[in-house]
């Protein structure tokens, strides 16, 4: 049974709790747009494409229960600043005009598939960027669960394992939320891919050590020029592979690049509570009263990434051309 | 009331344990030199020169109670095997030769003494650095409680507040045992110093938002060539500084220099249980069964160290020569 994130039943949409991984595989059902947003938010579902497909079936669920849609539509792109896919697959659904519930939720399945689909391009396409034995960095959770499944970073991994390439996956755990830890070597482990666990701050020993050949990190949002944000940790780990000489891929689908932004500069990063870096593991790590900083997400600029793995191809630097020809239709 | 990592009552060594903070402030006592190589080995003390002060009263308690020194001696260098300075007291001890338990008292009395007088000389040239307002990044712990007293890289800190400088620190949460986040925190909010807690996967958005002014950390052991063993992401930290043009500072005692050492290749890395980094928080943060790497410290090459700050002046590259003069009596 392969990992996936959601499940349309019909009528709802389930959700597996990824605050409660590895520990418990819990569902949570969502019956309105609401409490989509709501799970958004909370982090039951995250990933960015992921959330843009829950956002997706939050949109045919108001159509459902006759909701105001404009008001879904503003609730759900709310849920979450940076991932670009969430407005995106939000703004489709809007797209569809007065329409039936029944054509919302298929559009919503199809939004589905497709992600499902553009991840095994995503992952056939990236696996011809590596040698026969190789052994990956990967920094919090671009896998089946950030996904509609199979994944966008780790779907290269499984690409590359599916076509008898010997790969080892090297997991930073990915403070403060742990997806790496947490996520990434969980799912790696039900597929019986070899993934070993190390902290964030060791990825620059094992740098120094030779050990990587390539990082692959999924995105949350790809500027025009290909500036990427993504999971805060990103940059620091593209500092490395470029001072060490190691490429650094970018796996993604299409619906990540928001054209509409020139650079990174005006990617909007949001900053969450201090608490989620101090209580995350139910006991307070820090005293009282100390200042911190959270924020969710950094932009790697487009001079560190080696290449941006699509559903349409390999994109190559200069990214503002290559990008550009790649999102027309 | 300053803090200090450990107290000498005349018959016993009490230790504040530093993995039950912030939480509580719990001495143990120990009254012979094996209990004081358990609490090294453990992490009750940790930090390399407080380490080797708590080692010389570990020979002291030894000759008190009239053990074999040269087993005393062997277990207690045993403890843990990266930071130079626990060899260096245990030799100190055992250079006296045969002499009557006081006057070891008195020579780790001696070494404790002269470790905060040698700290508040260390953060007095290191202030002489700094410009008059300045952000300091540091990683893990060295500062009173990794010392006799005052500390290294936060002895730099204190030396900065007194002398009138605006000073803000960033502290890194240091995983897996997160001394930035229990200690550094902890020690610099008692002695009311603006400090910021970070995740360690941070600190490459901070660098390149142009946050810090400089970079300041200690150090388990310095070779000949100026490569510094120090706490895991150190070396992260200091590529980032690199690649950033902010100033990477070691402070550290001549006695964490360790001339026998030619470089960093030769500085033997404690690789501890990966269990400290899947079981840190009271839970399991991990699904059991994966692999996981737990490398304590790693090796910053010279070529990333802007100086070596130490009681006896500022050392420049090439450290070779600097480090070869400062070394000699």
């Amino acid at each position: 049974m392969h990992v996936t994130p959601l499940r349309w039943t019909g009528t709802a949409l389930e959700l597996l709790d990824q605050r409660r991984l590895p520990d418990e595989e819990t569902w949570v059902e969502c019956r309105d747009a609401g409490s989509v947003a709501t799970a958004i938010r909370d982090m039951i579902v995250r990933g960015a494409p992921a959330i843009g497909i829950a956002a997706a079936f939050g949109m045919a669920l108001g159509a459902l229960r006759g909701e105001n849609l404009d008001r879904a539509a503003a609730t759900l792109k709310a849920a979450r600043p940076t991932a670009v896919n969430l407005a995106w697959a939000v703004d489709r659904m809007t797209a569809l005009g007065q329409v039936s519930p029944r054509v919302m939720v298929a559009e919503a399945e199809g939004i589905l598939a497709a992600d499902i689909e553009a991840n095994m391009r995503i992952g056939q396409h990236g696996a011809e960027l590596l040698g026969p034995s190789i052994t990956l960095l990967t920094h919090c959770n671009a896998g089946a669960l950030a996904t509609g499944g199979y994944g966008t970073a780790l779907g290269v991994v499984r690409a590359a394992v599916e076509s008898g390439r010997k790969v080892a996956v090297f997991a930073g755990e990915t403070r403060p939320y742990l997806q790496g830890a947490r996520l990434t070597a969980w799912e790696l482990q039900k597929d019986g891919i070899d993934v070993t666990l190390i902290t964030d701050n060791m990825a620059g020993h094992f740098f120094q050590q030779q050990r990587f050949d390539a990082v692959v990190v999924g995105a949350d949002r790809i500027a025009a020029n290909g500036d990427t944000a993504n999971k805060i940790g990103t940059y620091t780990v593209a500092v490395l592979a470029n001072a060490h000489n190691v490429p650094f891929y970018v796996a993604a689908p299409i619906s990540t690049i928001d054209i509409a932004c020139p650079s990174g500069a005006s990617i909007p990063i949001e900053e969450r509570s201090g608490d989620e870096v101090v209580e995350t593991f139910g006991r307070r790590i820090a005293p009282l009263g100390v200042a911190v900083r959270h924020p969710a997400f950094d932009v790697t600029p487009a001079r560190l990434i080696t290449a941006i793995i699509t559903e349409r191809g390999v994109l190559r630097p200069p990214f503002t051309s290559s990008i550009d020809k790649a999102v027309r239709p």
